[in-house]
């Protein structure tokens, strides 16, 4: 095999690289982009574009590819063409957006690709682009503060032994965990969506910040959040057979988490929650361990058809309106306003006389991650008080 | 904005991809993938390709891409041209490759993109493509060991002053450490290379399994590791001010590290290692920091040119040879057969009479992660003994 001279390469490569960075940030980034906007948060550290503008909602994007016949963006539902300059870079500026995360794609020649630029996020079963639209104030809740005390997401792989195979769990534990040695704490299961993993409510809803910041200022009481793979991370045998993966969240996990940290093991300190297809696979476990779990939450996720199949759905939860207060201290279920709303449903509980439900609606948002924070955000004050 | 009908488009989509990866998966893997051949352990947990052949080494991708002129794979310094289907599925089979990690990119008309195949990988400064060759037995020290007890990799956002920003750090605890709270331990600080970032020891390199089997087996004494990004993410001034970012290491995160973590505080229990750049950041910041630091590695990272600057290097470490050995308990040099190797360097400091150097050369590998792999291995057995 050939030897390099990886010396030279990577002394010339390091100066040149670092010499680029440094005049960028001395004032390029500036020149570069249009006025208003600036990169997107989801950007790799050196990249300047997507950028985005808080005041318009709008993004512009540029892709290197001078030998490429057209390039579009795909965000959103809608493609966009970008034009090529004379250097072989394609820009777009897209219509203004809901503010939020957004996946999108890069189409070269037709075919959907990630954008150099982004980090990469894990939606729709692939690595994705990902677009962060600003908006202002709001926003600060789920942002990085560096005033107050920050938790731990701690990235473990566990065997589970009804799946045959390793699984990957992120657990967020609050700032003051490892100082409390002698204090027990409880549990909020939180799964992600359809097509995502067990890295999504760390990475696209920012989960760590929204409850640092929940927990200093005393809206949360200190908890440990287990997100779990709920999706296609699963033996296909096992799911055809059971239906959803409840069973290795109670059977394998809970006893897992229950020996590996300090929690509080009794159903008023163990709740779940999911966003989508996590909503569903949170309705489907608590209703089977109604022994396990006294709180529920379900963002953009309570997928019941009809107020007939009230009576029967999950496992016959809503049937018996008394029995079902007995059970469950709150269930929470939340939606965008752009998005279908469970609101029927949620009027017909309630004239069941099931009233302990939380309902709330994010305003101007559709099926995404800034609904999911916001929910996340509602749902940390309600449990476990 | 347009309400979607998306409960009905979950459904669909839940139950459509369920059936195809439950089909998928009972046989229809062994059917599709050429004799020999497996998914590569980089995949996406649903991608049969890249596929990888453990004895001939070759790898076959295929990329789904009808509308494109045409697709090739760039892989190791060479681009292999793809074959179109009439389904416009394009294939190739690579030459065989040297076992262990590699990135790689999909070029489409020309275009350098990421393989949608695979998990994301952060190396050349973007999320990349990346496969591994199958190396047989002797991989099983990074592979995951359902009967071992396993220590956590924790993600850490800690606030630093002088780099005037939110600093991301991965740490490794071993699994003891949550049962053992009034034991404090050994640190090691292990860095990664140009253009990849915090998580590369974590993804890349399978550190925690590698770990786990070596505290397990007694052949490493626990420690914790500290996994910083000494790379892009540094605000440019401050690095073009200082001309490393050991002020940030040794300033900001080592107090941060010693007052959230049970660590042993001197020096003989704090050891610094890194791969490539990450190897030069080492002997950068250890030599200025002797009060701080007892041992050091540095893996495909010993950047000394010719045996005269051995004199002057990393702030006169090794001027004075006995004063070497005073403050240095081990130094730890290893490189790659595939690469330019530092061993004249290693000869001339040893007839200056610095004998605690351990050498190392990993046969057969290159610049890349199974040569980083085998160092961590070993040098991990040497540190605080």
């Amino acid at each position: 095999m050939k030897k390099t001279s990886f010396t030279l390469v990577f002394l010339l490569i390091s100066y040149f690289s670092f010499a680029q960075f440094a005049g960028m940030m001395r004032g390029q980034q500036a020149e570069a982009l249009p006025e208003g906007f600036k990169p997107s948060s989801t950007n790799t550290f050196l990249a300047l574009y997507p950028a985005v503008n808080a005041q318009t909602r709008q993004a512009v994007f540029k892709v290197v590819a001078p030998t490429a016949n057209t390039v579009q963006v795909d965000l959103c539902n809608k493609k966009y063409d970008m034009t090529k300059d004379d250097k072989g870079v394609w820009t777009c500026m897209s219509d203004p957006q809901v503010v939020g995360f957004h996946y999108y794609a890069i189409l070269i020649d037709g075919v959907a690709v990630m954008d150099r630029n982004t980090k990469a996020f894990f939606g729709s079963n692939w690595m994705s682009s990902g677009i962060e639209i600003p908006e202002g104030p709001e926003g600060d809740y789920y942002r990085f503060d560096k005033n107050i005390p920050h938790g731990q997401v701690r990235s473990i792989y566990y065997w589970s032994e009804l799946n045959g195979m390793e699984r990957h769990i992120n657990v967020y534990v609050p700032a003051e965990y490892e100082q409390q040695s002698d204090k027990s704490y409880p549990v909020l299961y939180l799964v992600h969506g359809w097509g995502e993993d067990e890295n999504g409510w760390a990475n696209q809803g920012h989960m760590a910040n929204i409850m640092d910041g929940l927990i200093a200022s005393g809206k949360a009481v200190p908890m440990i959040v287990v997100m779990p793979s709920g999706d296609i991370q699963t033996n296909p045998e096992l799911r055809q057979a059971q239906g959803d993966i409840s069973q290795i969240y109670v059977q394998d996990l809970l006893p897992y988490i229950d020996q590996q940290f300090r929690t509080k093991t009794d159903k008023q300190n163990r709740a779940m929650a999911g966003l989508s297809r996590g909503g569903f696979q949170t309705c489907m476990t608590v209703s089977a361990n109604l022994d396990k779990f006294g709180w529920m939450g379900t963002f953009s996720g309570f997928f019941v058809r009809g107020d007939n199949s009230l009576e029967t759905a999950f496992n016959g939860l809503f049937k018996d309106p008394s029995e079902f207060k007995r059970q469950i201290r709150l269930l929470y279920i939340s939606t965008g306003t752009e998005e279908n709303t469970p609101k029927a449903q949620v009027v017909a509980l309630k004239a069941k006389g099931i009233d302990n439900i939380v309902y709330s609606e994010s305003q101007g948002t559709a099926h995404e991650w800034l609904s999911w924070r916001r929910a996340l955000n509602e749902f940390a004050q309600l449990v476990f008080k």
